[in-house]
Parts: structure tokens; C-alpha cells; sequence
């Protein structure tokens, strides 16, 4: 466990966006002197002799000078995010103010919170697991309903409950096996072989489950990476705008919450849709006609999904069969669209059968509702069950895997003349692996790395 | 008393600023329904039955959806800012998390809050007078320590404190007056003619103190503007950005509190000086030389005060003079600046004595300091007394003068032959005047004007 970051200094930060257009604002201190320090510039009553989860109106005071009214929320500690004494003093929201009521905050003894400082200390002090901060700073950016719901599992426990058992049960066979070496060349077993490999076997086959996931969870938190190919002025723009200005419509209309549209992002039930690149990609298909394939295959392959749009105006049954022969070699799940379907009668229409497709008209809007669910189909997220315990992070995957790995070598230790020794090591590196998600197991540096990318605040 | 603007029902909005920066945001509710509305997505406690000013964990649901783990605190009306029954839902800030729990709540039953809308029920439920609610603005507004000191005190009272003792005893006058017009012709004198003028004299004298503040208190709640003239070359950028370069550097460090430099607006104690327009204006004094007088000056009549720079290393000091004499006929506070004053031999500096100046180097950064106590000096606001009362609304000046107006004809009344029902109707008008800056006499019109430049969530 570190230690160097962990401070008795009492912190403070802005704990709401900075932005002009709010009413009010949070500052928010943590520490052992977070009540003390308020209390020195605050006027109404003596916050010291106050409980717990309590609210306080009164005046904030530089000497004689007001800098505003607040409302002052006290959480005495353990009872708080952080587990220490945390107070939040609500303000009007001026910049002025803030400044102001900050810098005398740290004149009264506090210090300016580090980004993620708040969250690093709920972890210290043990209101959070490492996962589970992680989870914090993910559900801040889900901007999806399948974004959220992952980033609120994993927050609410996810899976590291599921590993905390395993964990333990590991532990308990770690501990076992090192009791046999106290015992040296006395060849005694405490630890029951079978019983060993069936709890490996048990914890293998949930890592590998979590592993997995990954791709589904990636997915889910950051998107699905979508190219759409076909010939120059088959529609593609028209296709694109089809599908977002139908999103732009149902976009909430509440006012303070208006949410800047992504262009070339679109939300289909829940599930983000991310349509990459646009120049090198959008006209992918001349690409490959034209020039090598190597290039472009290299950034198609960041796509999950090609939709691959095609005029029947324009070009031949042949020309669709041999493109789609082309996309098909990239192995990625492509859907294909016969454009402007209305023109066509009902005889051409039989011809592209054959293709499978999606019949649309882009300008026309028709077709776009299959078009969605064709694409939730295809990634495989059409009954999406985010009550299922997803990984989403690169990290967790890597430390899975190399559990993974240390589980494999125990395994074969127990089917092969391996000394105890060697077992409890593996075990013993399992472990870790598997505590470096909770953290459980940790170095300053990775506590940093996550840390640092949260926003001050939080 | 306006009435079409009460509703009774539960309005909700963000309360905090909107921007992606912040770690929490807060949503707030207020009405009759706030706590139940909440309570019916609430999971943790039974809302209805916790005490007022008291904060409460649990979760935010829809259906069995977890939206967000949250903190609710709640006011019990009237011991809220609205006076009504107030929630206020403290949510990580994420835009997503914020919008499904507003929606949640609008089909609970709320309704979205609009513009000013917390702050105008504070008003019609007597949380705080008009004139206070518009001070609530200000202060958000404030980004000075003048600004955001004249706000503070207008939003703690101010003079309204001040205005309702006076009404009232003018209020007293008007109903003896108002007495003597039912004993119609038997000449009776309930209002002592002595004591009323005496009253109206000292109102008067109250009114014409806070009208005359009203150019002080505009200039600490806007800036003074200030025009640098000066010949091409003269140095004005230089000195613009010695200034500014000065204030950028001691600009608060503090994360999440970073204030947008505005350029062309300084900050001296606590004053701000905006340097108004650049092009038509900096380059004033060629124009004014080169063409006609007419369109430039107009332009400047919109400065406070001029700052005129000069260089000596390029003209002589008659061209100064005559400079300095086409400026003064603007009649506008000025300050003349000798500008490269470290390349002026003592003898050459004894020559520019005359013009009364003050010597720097915008380059060499001389003189500033000199220049900042020169500029406060000029607009009277080195011993600024913001504890002083200012009127910075030009909505209540113009209260004040029909005030005063009315209180002259009353006056006019006592001194001549002036039958007493003409004398009530002219109390009436100055009590009615009086009114509309506290809001005891408003219309529907008047508040939706001033409440609908607040922001949404206020």
C-alpha cells in the first residue's frame, strides 16, 4: 500500500464546473481541519458543535468584509466521500467570489486539492476500491446510456466483488502452501491438490469470462468505431445526416443541459455509434480500386463496422458484388444499403436481392429505422445485458491476463513435479496481478497515472 | 402585488454551471411537491420524513435503473431560499446523468424552471425584496472586489433598509391626509403641514444623495472607461500591455478558478478600467487633427476619462500642449502620460513640468505604479467607501427622480394654496415610485422584465 501520497493536509478545490451560466457553486474541502478552517471565516454559528450531514446558512467573512452568503453542508468523517471531515460550502457563482472565498480557505490552512485528490483519498482511506475510483472519473464522461450503465456498475462494486471472493479463497490457498515449506523436506500436503486446481479452474473461467467482455465493454463505454464506404456522391453525407439529424430532433430541450453534438456521433438506443475519420475513409472503396490496399486496410481496421452504401442509379448488380467481395476480405461486420430504393421497381429491386440488403432512401428518410436496428444487430447489442459485469478497462484486461498467466504456470505446477515453493510463487504473483485492479496492490506511480487524468474536484 | 406570476408548482433545474470541468453538479427543486417529487425516485430513506437542512445518501432510480449515487439535501419551506419547500440533488457531473435526472423528475411531476424563477418565488414569498433579488444578478455578475462589494451590499438590503423607514412615515402622512378628505369642508388638520415638510425634506435630501451615488456605484459595478490618445507610435500597446502583462501575472493560480483575461479591462484596487474600443478610439487624436472633431468626440463622451500619451522623443512640447488643449475642450477627466521618460536628460524633463505629468517608460515598465494611483485618482475613487450605499440599477435611479419629482409638488403643496386631495395624490405618487424599487408595487411586466436576465436555476 503507498503511503507518500497519503497527506494530513486539510484540501480544498472547486468541486462544480467553472462555467458563467450556473446559479450557484461547490467549494469543497477534506481533512481533519475542513470543519475548523470553515468555521474561522464563517458567521451564523459554531459549525464545530454541528452534526453530521447538516446544513448551515450564514455568512463567509474576510475579517469584516462579506464575500457572500452560503450554505455550508458538513460531513463528519468516516461519514463522507472521503472517509475525513468534508465540508461543501454552496456560493453564488461569480468567479469573483470563488477566487476570493478559495484563497481564504488557503490562507485559514488549506491547500489547493490535486486533480482526483478527493477520489485518491476515498481510495486511501478505504470508501472506494481502485476499480471503483476508476469507475468515478468513466461515469463523469458517459455520455451514453450504455456508457453510464457500465461505468455505474463497475462504480457500485462490478466486478470487483465477483474477484474479492476468488481472491480470497486464493489467499487462502497461498497461505496453505507456504505452510508446507515451514515444513521443509517433511513432504507434508495442507494444501488439497484437487481442491487447488478446481478453484484455479473456477477463477480461469470468470477471468477469462471478464476478458472477454472487454471488447463488448470497449465498446459500450467509447463507442462503436463505424467507416461508411461506397463510390463518391452515392450519399454518404446524406446517409450521415439522415441518421443525426433524427438524433439533433430528440435531443433534450432542457435548459442548462443542452449537449453539444459530436458530429459524426450518433446514439441508437443507448448504444454510440462513432463514424471514424472521414476524408482517407469515407471514400475508402476508390481507394482500394484505385491505389494499394495495404494502407487503407490498416485504418479501416479501426472500424468494427463498415457500412457500405450503394447506388443502384449508378452502378451495375456487379459493381455491388465485387466491392462487397473486396470489404468482405477485411473480415470486419459490414452492412450493405441499396440507396435511393424508391427509384427502383419492384423487378430491380428482386435483382439486388441477392445482396441482402438494406433498402433506403437517405434523402427520402426511408429505410433508417431498419438501417438502426440492422446495426445494433450486427455488433451484436441488440438485447445488450448491461447488468452484466464488463470490463472496459485496458488496464484491468492486462492485469487479468497476466493472472491468467500466473494461473496457467500453478496449473501445471499441480499436474507436474513442482515444488511448493515454486506454486506459492506463482500464487503469490496471481495475487498481485488480480490486486493491482482493486488496489489492493499498488505503486505511487499507478496511483498518479489514474489519479492525475481526474478533474481537480473530484 | 402581481399574482399571475405564483404557480404552485415544483419547478426543477441545474443550479450549477454546465460546463464538463466539475466533479458534481447540483439540480434543484422548489415547491410543495420538491420533497415527494424527489422521494419518488429517491432509494436510501424516506424523504418525507427527514428534517429540514439535512443531507441524505442513496440512489436515484428509474424503474430499477440506477441513474446515480447522489447526496439530497433538503430545505423545508418557509426555511428555504424560496421560502417554498426546496431540494437541492447533488450528481456527479456528467452530462448524461444530468439530463436523465431532470427528465426523470419533469415526469415525476416538476416542471422545468424558467429564467429567475427560484429567485422571483423568493420575492413573491417575501424571501427578499425586489431590489435585493436584482442585486442576486449583480453579484453573480460581480467579477471586481467594487463590483461584487456594491452587490453584496445591495443584496443584504442596502437601501431598501434605508427607503422603508422613510416610506413608512410617509405612508403615515398620507392616511391623516387621506383622514382630512372625509371631514371634507370643516377645514380640519390631522397632518402637521411642519412635520410633513420636515419629513419631505429629509427624504429628499436621502434620494438626491443616492441618485448623485449613482455615477460612482455604475462606475465600481461596469468599470470606468478609459480612452489612450496619442499620436501612431506613441506607444499606447506598449503601455496597454504593461498594465495588463502586470494584472495576467498576479491572476489567481488556483485550479478550476482560472479567470478569462479580458483584454482591455484592468483591475486596479479592486476597480476595473475598460479601455474602450481600440481603432476609431486609440487613434482619436490624429483623427481629431486630420478631420472633423464632431464623430470622434462622440465616441469619446463615452469615456470617463482620458489617458493621454505622449512622447517626447518625437514631438516638441507645444505639439503636446496643443494636443492637451483640444482634449480638455471634451471636458472628460484626463491624465497626460510622458511616455520614453528614462531618455529625458533632467533639463529636457524640467520643460515638460508644465504639463503637469507623469513620467514612465511603457517598455521599461517605469512609472506604472504612479500611473495606476494617478488613474484612481482622477475618477475619485482612491478612498472609495463601498460600506457607502450606491444605486448601480438605472432602473431605481429613474424611481428615485419620479420620487423626488412627486415629493417637489408635495412640497409646492404645503406652501400654497393646495387643496389636501392633491396633496394625497402627489404622497401616493412618490410612495408609489418608492414602491416599485423594493417591490411592494410591481407588475407582471416589470418582474418578468428583470427576472428573465437571471439565469436558468437561480
Amino acid at each position: 500500500m503507498s503511503t507518500d501520497l497519503i497527506s494530513q493536509d486539510t484540501i480544498v478545490a472547486l468541486a462544480t464546473s467553472s462555467g458563467a451560466n450556473g446559479a450557484i457553486a461547490v467549494i469543497r474541502l477534506s481533512g481533519a481541519e475542513a470543519i475548523a478552517i470553515t468555521n474561522a471565516v464563517f458567521k451564523g454559528k459554531d459549525l464545530l458543535k454541528e452534526a453530521s450531514h447538516t446544513i448551515h446558512f450564514g455568512t463567509i467573512r474576510d475579517g469584516e468584509e462579506i464575500i457572500d452568503e452560503v450554505l455550508v453542508s458538513l460531513f463528519i468523517g468516516p461519514n463522507s466521500y472521503t472517509k475525513e471531515n468534508v465540508v461543501e460550502i454552496s456560493t453564488h457563482n461569480s468567479k469573483y467570489i470563488i477566487e476570493r472565498l478559495i484563497n481564504l480557505l488557503l490562507k485559514k490552512g488549506a491547500r489547493a486539492a490535486r486533480a482526483g485528490e478527493f477520489t485518491l483519498r476515498a481510495f486511501l482511506n478505504g470508501g472506494l476500491d481502485l476499480s471503483q475510483a476508476e469507475a468515478v472519473a468513466d461515469l463523469i464522461a458517459s455520455n451514453s446510456a450504455a456508457s453510464h450503465q457500465v461505468a455505474m456498475q463497475q462504480m457500485r462494486g462490478g466486478f470487483s466483488n465477483q474477484l474479492k471472493k476468488l481472491r480470497e479463497d486464493l489467499v487462502h490457498f497461498a497461505s496453505l502452501i507456504e505452510l508446507e515449506l515451514d515444513f521443509g523436506e517433511e513432504d507434508v500436503e495442507f494444501a488439497n491438490r484437487d481442491q487447488l486446481k478446481s478453484l484455479i479452474l473456477n477463477i480461469e473461467q470468470v477471468i477469462r469470462r471478464l476478458i472477454s467482455s472487454f471488447e463488448q465493454g470497449n465498446v459500450l463505454k467509447n463507442g462503436v468505431p463505424v467507416v461508411i464506404a461506397g463510390k463518391p456522391n452515392v450519399g454518404k453525407s446524406t446517409l450521415l445526416n439522415a441518421l443525426l439529424n433524427e438524433e439533433r430532433a430528440i435531443v433534450s430541450d432542457i435548459a442548462g443541459t443542452t449537449r453539444d453534438t459530436i458530429e459524426d456521433e450518433i446514439n441508437i438506443q443507448g448504444i454510440t455509434f462513432r463514424f471514424i475519420d472521414t476524408a482517407g475513409i469515407r471514400e475508402t472503396l476508390d481507394v482500394i480500386e484505385a491505389k494499394g490496399v495495404e494502407r487503407t486496410r490498416d485504418k479501416m481496421k479501426q472500424a468494427s463496422l463498415i457500412i457500405y452504401l450503394f447506388d443502384p442509379t449508378q452502378d451495375s448488380l456487379e459493381t455491388a458484388q465485387q466491392q462487397i467481395a473486396e470489404l468482405s476480405a477485411l473480415n470486419i461486420a459490414f452492412v450493405t444499403l441499396i440507396n435511393k430504393s424508391d427509384l427502383l421497381s419492384a423487378a430491380e429491386r428482386q435483382t439486388f436481392e441477392v445482396l441482402a440488403p438494406v433498402y433506403i432512401s437517405a434523402k427520402e428518410q426511408i429505410g433508417i429505422e431498419e438501417l438502426k436496428t440492422e446495426l445494433l444487430r450486427q455488433v451484436n447489442l441488440l438485447n445488450i445485458q448491461t447488468d452484466d459485469v464488463l470490463v472496459t478497462n485496458i488496464r484491468h484486461v492486462e492485469a487479468l491476463q497476466k493472472t491468467q498467466e500466473s494461473l496457467e504456470r500453478v496449473l501445471y505446477g499441480i499436474d507436474n513435479p513442482v515444488t511448493s515453493d515454486f506454486l506459492a510463487m506463482d500464487i503469490r504473483q496471481a495475487l498481485h496481478h488480480l490486486g493491482e485492479i482493486t488496489g489492493s496492490v499498488t505503486t505511487d506511480d499507478l496511483l498518479e497515472n489514474i489519479f492525475s487524468k481526474f478533474c481537480i474536484g473530484k
